[in-house]
């Protein structure tokens, strides 16, 4: 096995599948990065830590084919560290010893047996869809952050993607808040799909789709019962579904409000920000007083001080009052792009929704904090 | 007490003094920053935690003149957060409570009574002495990494500075390794100054200095028995100083060498990192081979594999072979500015010693590992 490509092209491969390896695993082949040469196609670069696979291709030039697995750490590392010049990589086929060169740098690493790198899972899907890559990346990030933690609850540590023919849903809950989002579906599907994405395969996905220069490009996922496979700018992404069942999530969300909110979203973020650094250290709990023209935002932990913020508003029916977790608020503050966003209430007692100003395809549900709580 | 400041005057004030906070203090005042509005003279802030004590003054409209302490994480938090527009500061001088406003943001904050808040000691300085503030922090740099963490030899923890007619001295020492820096003294004294500084207070004052815009200052000094005061830009940093006897280094410096190398800081330090990449864990120890024209680093870990590096050097003397701590090597070439540097040698199980090309007011010493050990 035999090769030339450059360093920067290399290293970034490897940092492409580098997200899919294991860092604590049992089988210690997982901890490796799987390298292939193939004469007139490139290199093959896999990861696959059995939660998350991810695949890409390289061009290089090949002298020698043949496979090898090394160990990431150490071959991310060194790439890394290499000055930008040609690297000659040289594997011993039947030690499975590396020889890296690099201008005045050697650096020789043992490997692993290509054969007993488990194979990504083939999906023998069903469904095969196609979306703008940017638009999926935007969903995703409208709602990853609202996950659970709860190990005990799977299917809550990840997000429902529910496909219908008109549109692609994403979902995520920790029952104390929850994020919706949703985007046009232009394939055609003969039923409704309902599979969910761990939390962590939505967080690579997300940063995988933003490193990608070319972003302009379609998405195409392919799903079978126990995984999902996303192709991307060349690159193949693999996720196992979890089983289990996702709460039915349409029933919490509200169907009609009694009070509307118009508000400049960078700065209530700023406002919550403030007001939330003397809050109660264990909930960080802030009220908010909906008034004619102006929004109060309130919090108070006894033994430090007070804080209390104003900001205007636009108020569409009753004038209201509700605690909540400054948190969840500055979580979606943070991740909506609009400059106006809308909040809609019903009652202190029910939940807060925050909507963007112009479409209906996001919503996001902050259940309150019972006063004195 | 009540005064106006504009909000990143405040803040960059408080930046300053934080430093000498006290982050977990058994006296709760410590813990906060002492505020005193002054007539005609402005805002004097305090920080103190036993060790360091740092005051600042700031330009500020005072209206009424009066003194507080308040907690330094609140104060700092908010007033970071604040808009970038006018800070009211009003402190009701019986309950101790302070009311921050700026535009729509108001805060109150408990406070502590002034007069709790321990004094900076008097330095009744017998020395007294000036020098280019840039000159100064320079030599901090080149030594401050290289103290040691050992809490039972409380000197090697700091540096010794030792001052003479003709020089300012500043040694630090693990005993594995020995920075030495030297600048020119130009203030007269009548005896050789001997004192140590703790390693923190040669991180804050490093920093301290960095942070200033107007370097071009002199820094003047002011030693007694048991604390130094620096006077920098408005800025006064008082540091107890450490008991106890520190080694007597002059002993270790080598007077005579075998061989001189000349090599490129910035070649060296990469092909070492890249070295020690693959170096036995516990001590990361490289090996270096001088010949004629080259130098080969060097190092073997045997469950992982070996690194082999060669750089062009300028060879005086004899060829050598040595083996040394990669870490200790890396921390130097990070800190040296100059594009070549000189690695002298007597043998393989004397010090290596590494010094600035143009001139001899830097010495950086190590000591070799046995080979195999």
């Amino acid at each position: 096995m035999l090769f030339n490509i450059f360093q920067k092209d290399f290293y970034n491969g490897i940092q492409i599948v580098e997200k899919a390896v294991s860092s604590k695993s049992t089988m210690t082949i997982l901890t490796g990065i799987y390298i292939e040469a193939i004469l007139d196609k490139g290199i093959h670069l896999i990861a696959n830590n059995l939660e998350i696979g991810i695949e890409y291709w390289l061009d290089a030039e090949i002298k020698e084919e043949g496979a090898i697995v090394l160990p990431a750490v150490q071959l991310t590392n060194i790439i890394r560290e290499l000055p930008a010049a040609d690297v000659l990589f040289k594997a011993d086929m039947e030690h499975f010893n590396v020889n890296i060169n690099c201008l005045n740098s050697e650096f020789n690493i043992k490997g692993f047996e290509a054969d007993e790198f488990p194979q990504l899972p083939e999906i023998k899907g069903s469904y095969s869809l196609k979306v703008p890559s940017l638009n999926y990346k935007e969903m995703i990030d409208e709602v990853k952050f609202a996950t659970s933690n709860d190990q005990t609850q799977p299917a809550l540590t990840g997000g429902l993607m529910s496909i219908n023919d008109n549109s692609i849903n994403l979902v995520t809950t920790n029952t104390y808040r929850l994020a919706f989002s949703k985007i046009n579906n232009t394939s055609s599907i003969d039923q409704n799909i309902n599979v969910i994405l761990p939390g962590n395969t939505l967080n690579e996905l997300s940063h995988l789709i933003d490193n990608d220069n070319n972003n302009s490009e379609d998405l195409t996922m392919l799903i079978s019962e126990n995984y999902i496979r996303f192709n991307f700018n060349d690159i193949v992404f693999i996720s196992r579904l979890i089983e289990g069942k996702f709460p039915n999530y349409q029933q919490v969300l509200p169907d009609s409000s009694n009070t509307k909110v118009k508000i400049d979203r960078t700065e209530f973020s700023k406002a919550v920000k403030r007001v939330s650094l003397i809050a109660r250290h264990d909930t960080n709990v802030v009220t908010l007083i909906i008034n004619q023209n102006w929004m109060d935002i309130k919090s108070n932990k006894s033994d430090i001080g007070n804080a209390h913020e104003t900001i205007e508003i636009e108020l569409e029916g009753d004038t209201q009052k509700i605690d909540v977790d400054a948190n969840y608020l500055m979580d979606v503050l943070k991740v909506l792009k609009e400059d106006t966003i809308v909040i809609e209430l019903i009652g202190s007692l029910n939940p807060l929704t925050i909507k963007k100003q112009i479409n209906g395809d996001y919503i996001y549900l902050i259940m309150p904090v019972r006063p004195g709580a």
